[in-house]
């Protein structure tokens, strides 16, 4: 069945594969402390144009954010989100787990405003009567956010300024990274989000890799004792060359930037179909996911053919759809679509 | 200075200290093992007009909400709370400390709404796709609000049915419960209360006692291993008896009532009198804080004759204020405020 | 350089990969909520003879015991472990980070002894002044254990009647299951397990999987909210069939028993051939893991060589050494071996 | 019945309880940050000859251990004690609750060894090996023990370098501090404790007060946030001059110092009355608390007249039990104690 569920329901690249091939065999130090994760990691310190980074791999975004987020916080910190954001609402509660508060501020279309932000850090460091309150220690975006909407470069300096103000890092969540930079409507380079975050991770698991994120700290910023922090989430791989040669191949030959363009060509050949046919979407997104609402009856038919995803109800009748490419999405995948909505 | 600060600005009422006094050199079990403690809590269950209820004694407020909700809820879940619900914004992620997270809905006046807690449990148990996030297990509400507003019986009604509905517990923290029952817009008694609520905790701190909260676990429904809880949370007092000796008294004689109404009756003089000068009110409170809008200049010479709180502020040229009575706010405090305003 | 560093030191069994290239752009649900996760249930529940069983995917060791142990107690509640046990002395913390006590006792050979854990509980159970301690509520014990020790079948029914009578669960660590179940010396089965434990892992990073561990809850007793759980601790991969493919293969045409067999057998003939060279062990071992002592001078020039883990240091002059095989190692490793000791 | 169960079975010293009569209507600020709150600090900072010091206030000593531990340590950090140290013991797993392992060295009578504590710092700083396991990240002690012992000025020396070179805090739990200062085999100062630990908290629970205990940060070294933390943790106390009040008592004209010795002496008078009569001692306690065996039927008909309380069994006819004095206990106490012992 035609698959538009999600961008994580195949495998990984083929060339992926045939690298873990080659290597399955040779013994190799485990923990991450392989040559293959220190190669990796060059490869991506120099994409990011950041000599300074620190590059760490995890499994998982989830385990990535919570290791991430409570590495860098005090006890009595949180962590500013947006109310849509993937750690305060998909996320089983990961960051309260470790202790910590997630402050949630309004979201624009998945986005936190700059604005907003400043002035709630105003109020708490400006007045005396806060220590009651959790100290708003460090803003969380993501990028694509969860609506598949992406920052300008002007939002993403914004922020980064009042981060600066008030000495918090700003840290950028990328699961799906990729879609992203290469959206037809993104004005910031992977160098750009390096100099513009304090700590960023690149989503592997939705761009091409069978799992993995690379956490890159920007500026010589990883906390202390890392790798027990890693071991004590249970997020240290024993074997964890897996992680590295993942990205090793995804950061040769623009691997990487080439697959996460595939998805989002896709993306805009979907979204043309779907707006020739008239079809009213939930918002505007430049990225891989695609928010339609279709009526009830059509969404049953539609579903019983095409794998899509329900998002949300609209009213009595309508309900929001996503549909999702990923690097694995082909033209083919488009057409037969396009096939199917002609029959219905 | 004439003083409205807070309702916490005194000791406690001259008959705990005297009874305090009468039992200083008496030898007596601790941990709150003993008659007295024993004593305090069979009053309180008759109060309550609840026989089957389990009451234990905690030294404050944020302790209280702490170690009771964090007995009630499982690793992944969560409690649900007005956005300016006192564990969600003064309570320094003490919740979140013990790994759960406050999962906020919108307030009225401070107080949630059943419909939209219905709402968003119906959402959230109705779908198949909430595995990934918290799972709303409790309801938190304070009567009376942080704002001093106090639900009807039929609200906290339909509270209870829609905890009920799901199978969660209800939780009223009473930081200033007897404040709240003793308003004239009360349509709720304490028996009301310990019928409506799975558990809810009686204020002693800012209703006359040194320190000190009673929690009432309507239906023999306290945890198991609940002394543990405590103290591992830092909340088992050595010498308990200190608790229970202060609610023996204010549940002897009617006490608890009677000085809770006294704060009543001098907090509808306080409103009175500013009515009357024209102030404007933050909102229309029937309990014991009232929320006044000043100028700022306004502000500026009033705080420098009586104590207030700086609440908020409104605009470039207003502030709100809470001027806050209590069980032992006098008449005669009462009448230095209408001098002190005569003067300025 | 020949390598018997450690049992995760290659990748996985080529079968696995094999499979894992069939199915690489199959689109497949995600979480863990697909077919080949439910085939591979299937037929470990089978090797289990335990059609009550219910298992679970996950992805480390140190992640499955914390998802665990965390999810089967409460908030007062420890877990006995041998002071050599793997949660006590090389996870970083990882259930303390949860919020409980590992409750140290002795270990003889890396095992935990009934009588002594019985005596324990007695203690505990039996007097009244506990409730300032932590509550012991489960045993965990590891199969084999750090040292490479196994339990005989009396010593865990011993274990299992310990833990019925005071009610809480008993937990194998299985992370290397397959060279317990397959070392001359043992005398229990997989099903022995299954019926002599509440909850158990089968270890799939040591034992011919690229990662994964599969959780076994032997009689219906998995936690609720379960998968909320796998989240919150970052444990759930995306991508759960490849964690559902791995066991599927292993527990195919028995090859987990077959690998692990392989492992034995190797590590049974490096042990003749350091025994024959009279070289002095730390312990008996009848697993895959083998501590040899070597003079320092002499462990210096073998570990150019071959590779090998410190362990320990003996006295001055003499040094613990770890050779670990795995279901990887060939024949022709250990005769280079015998190459090496020769030429030194 | 005379009562020597324990050292917090009465009130507070009868001074306090005049103080806080006195105050009682007066209105004050509240959480600490009142000048009674200021005075108190002043006195402690003077009697520990400290000037650099910082004080801090809190309710008991499990909050204190759980307060100050918890906001001296990163993540992946935990605290050495003794196995019998309170904190691993006796408090119902409160530091692990906040996440962090008691990692437990042996016991010397209650005492850590310098030596061994030495070896373990330096085994885990010297290798590479133990990213795996929990840093160990402070050095926490009583005095005097949980069996009354106290250290020698040198072993707190020897301790104090340790906890140098490795540049870790060390810990002191004062819950007794002045009956161990007070004993006749004390050869340290206030001061001494002063300068040779990071922190230490001086008790007044056990010591003469309602409750409280005061932290000393013995050189400007209180962490960030501190009155957040103590929010967090349920320890902030709303009327926190209740505390300062009694410790300005407590350090007026020596009497802290007073009361303690008051103990000492009346312990010194119980040791010898029961050592004349034969009784043998668990160990040797030069403070507060003696330890003694008696027959079980002696024991039986001895506790039906004379509060003492069960320690542990000694063997099948013979219980160790303790006897404690206090700032309370009165020559006339120990002489009903010597005439209830002529006639059993």
């Amino acid at each position: 069945m035609t698959d538009f569920v999600c961008d994580y329901n195949v495998g990984c690249h083929p060339l992926i594969l045939r690298r873990l091939e080659q290597i399955n065999m040779v013994p190799t130090r485990g923990y991450g402390s392989d040559k293959i994760c220190a190669s990796a990691s060059e490869k991506i310190k120099k994409a990011c144009n950041c000599p300074d980074a620190q590059v760490e791999f995890l499994v998982g975004g989830t385990q990535t954010n919570q290791v991430v987020i409570s590495s860098m916080l005090g006890p009595t910190d949180g962590v500013i989100s947006a109310k849509t954001g993937h750690i305060n609402a998909h996320e089983s509660g990961a960051i309260e787990a470790t202790g910590h508060k997630v402050i949630e501020l309004e979201h624009h279309n998945g986005k936190l405003d700059a604005d907003e932000v400043s002035s709630y850090l105003e109020t708490f460091y400006g007045d005396e009567n806060h220590e009651h309150m959790v100290y708003p220690s460090m803003v969380y975006i993501s990028f694509p956010t969860e609506y598949g909407t992406i920052y300008k470069k002007t939002e993403i300096e914004a922020l980064h300024k009042v981060c600066k103000k008030y000495n918090i890092p700003l840290f950028l969540d990328g699961a799906r990274l990729g879609y992203g930079l290469m959206s037809p409507e993104c004005d910031l380079t992977l160098s750009d989000i390096a100099r513009l975050t304090d700590v960023f991770y690149i989503g592997g698991t939705k761009v091409g890799a069978l799992f993995g994120e690379a956490v890159v700290f920007t500026h010589g910023n990883r906390p202390k004792k890392f790798v027990g922090l890693k071991k004590q989430r249970g997020g240290l791989l024993a074997k964890g060359w897996l992680l590295g040669t993942q990205f090793d191949v995804l950061f040769s030959d623009n691997l990487y930037f080439d697959i996460s363009l595939n998805a989002i060509e896709r993306a805009m050949e979907l979204k043309n179909l779907l707006t020739k046919r008239g079809f009213p979407f939930l918002l505007d997104s430049p990225t891989n996911q695609q928010f339609v609402i279709l009526e009830n009856s059509f969404f049953k038919k539609l579903s019983a053919l095409v794998g899509i995803e329900f998002w949300e109800k609209v009213d009595e009748n309508h309900t929001a759809v996503r549909f999702a490419t990923s690097w694995a999405t082909t033209q083919k995948d488009i057409e037969e679509l396009a096939g199917i909505l002609d029959t219905i």
